[in-house]
């Protein structure tokens, strides 16, 4: 393998692929999908119609499978470092066989909540090759953007936060990612706003905003009658004190 | 005028630009610059640069000329609350001579640390558009695609800020933007590590990273060469506690 390239593809609407993006994508020949088979169907399908639609050469597509986690471990860091080395052991070999291009494809921005650097760099550690990253719109972009809204007021700092550690926070401008639980039904206080969305840039979107007090609830339902009917969901949001 | 695009635009690499952000930037009829004779030459050459290479119809470039601002009042927001009001006023005035669909073009994206969002929603309290936000690159995510890291370690928070506000933050991942002073060299401690970079995306760009107490004294170093020989910096890191 020359090259790997680490490509973000944006958080689900085609369009928000940047032009870098297209370009890099068109010097790969060979894509790595990571988690083979962990994916929700209609993700690979939106996968596979960006690709379609962008790229203007040949390419294959190689499937690798991640090793089995265990899920909700009580060491939580040190077990999903386990499972990493694990699956830099498995990319590993994959990459040995590759000749020319790599790239891999990473939901909207690879810096953030996604593990393949971190994974790539465990490969590095035993093998040599020149990599680039790509970066792509957030989710939290996307969100803010749907929104219209700053996530920050006048020289507020903005936290970027997951459902877990909510509880930890202060929130005056809290983005809150990886939220299985509705976290935000644990916030305190009558004079915290909240900007939700889920599918963002996708058909299914759907957007709630207001005082959270008054739409938290619509919020969890709205979120368990979607996730019911698509098997999945994905979605995130803003929290800001008044 | 009918309809508002506010399109961001990336942090300086033209390539950095959306499929999204070129179909927008492809329905205006005239692209509206705040801050006339504010911003850097080489900032304006680089902007018409990416319309003129993206844009395929006949457009027009109005410029705004900002009001006065005073500068490092004693009173930070409400200044420039009273300066966001003035520039309302200005904006409105432009938008009521258009005909069509007019567009503003931001820095990156336009949810963070930039006030055009904040401009319009006060222009639209007295006047009717419709209006769209089309998010870009940040020059956060092109920091750490440079630096091919992830901001986050595994389920940590990423904090967002400045460097007025730098000395009230932990550093656990600490993303510090508008720093005209090197606040980082004010972290105290030996296990903090910076990814800084200066101009990024731009013919310039500028990487250092390393332990910050080891690679602070040249950050200054080579911030203020840079400063002094082009006349302006843009720069932004990120500092981890390790
Ligand atoms: C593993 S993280 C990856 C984040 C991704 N790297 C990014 O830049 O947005 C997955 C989380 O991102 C958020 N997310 C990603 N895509 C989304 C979308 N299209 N709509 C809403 N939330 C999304 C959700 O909070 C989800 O739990
Ligand atoms: C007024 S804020 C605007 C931020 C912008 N909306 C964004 O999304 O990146 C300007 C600050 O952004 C950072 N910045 C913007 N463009 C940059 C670039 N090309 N290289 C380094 N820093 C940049 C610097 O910290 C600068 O002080």
């Amino acid at each position: 393998m020359e090259k790997l390239w680490v490509i973000g593809i944006g958080a689900g609407d085609p369009d928000q692929v940047t032009v870098q993006a297209i370009k890099a994508m068109n010097q790969v020949d060979v894509f790595v999908v990571i988690g083979k088979g962990a994916e929700k169907q209609e993700l690979v399908d939106l996968r596979t119609a960006i690709l379609a639609e962008h790229v203007e050469r040949p390419y294959r597509v190689v499937e690798v499978a991640d090793p089995p986690r265990e899920r909700r471990p009580d060491d939580y860091g040190s077990t999903v470092d386990d499972w990493h080395d694990r699956r830099a052991e498995v990319l590993g070999r994959v990459f040995d066989d590759i000749t020319g291009t790599a790239g891999i494809l990473v939901w909207g921005d690879p810096s953030l909540y996604d593990s393949t650097l971190r994974i790539v760099e465990r490969v590095r550690e035993k093998a040599q090759f020149d990599y680039e990253v790509v970066p792509g719109i957030t989710s939290i972009q996307a969100l803010a953007a749907r929104h219209r809204i700053v996530l920050n007021r006048i020289g507020e700092p903005v936290r970027i936060t997951t459902g877990r550690r909510l509880h930890d926070e202060t929130v005056t401008n809290a983005v809150v990612m990886l939220d299985g639980d509705c976290a935000f039904t644990e916030v305190p206080g009558d004079d915290v706003d909240i900007w939700w969305g889920a599918y963002l840039g996708m058909p299914d979107e759907v957007l709630v905003s207001g005082s959270l007090r008054d739409v938290e609830g619509d919020i969890q339902q709205v979120r368990s009658e979607l996730r019911d009917r698509k098997g999945w969901i994905m979605d995130t949001y803003l929290l800001r004190r008044r």
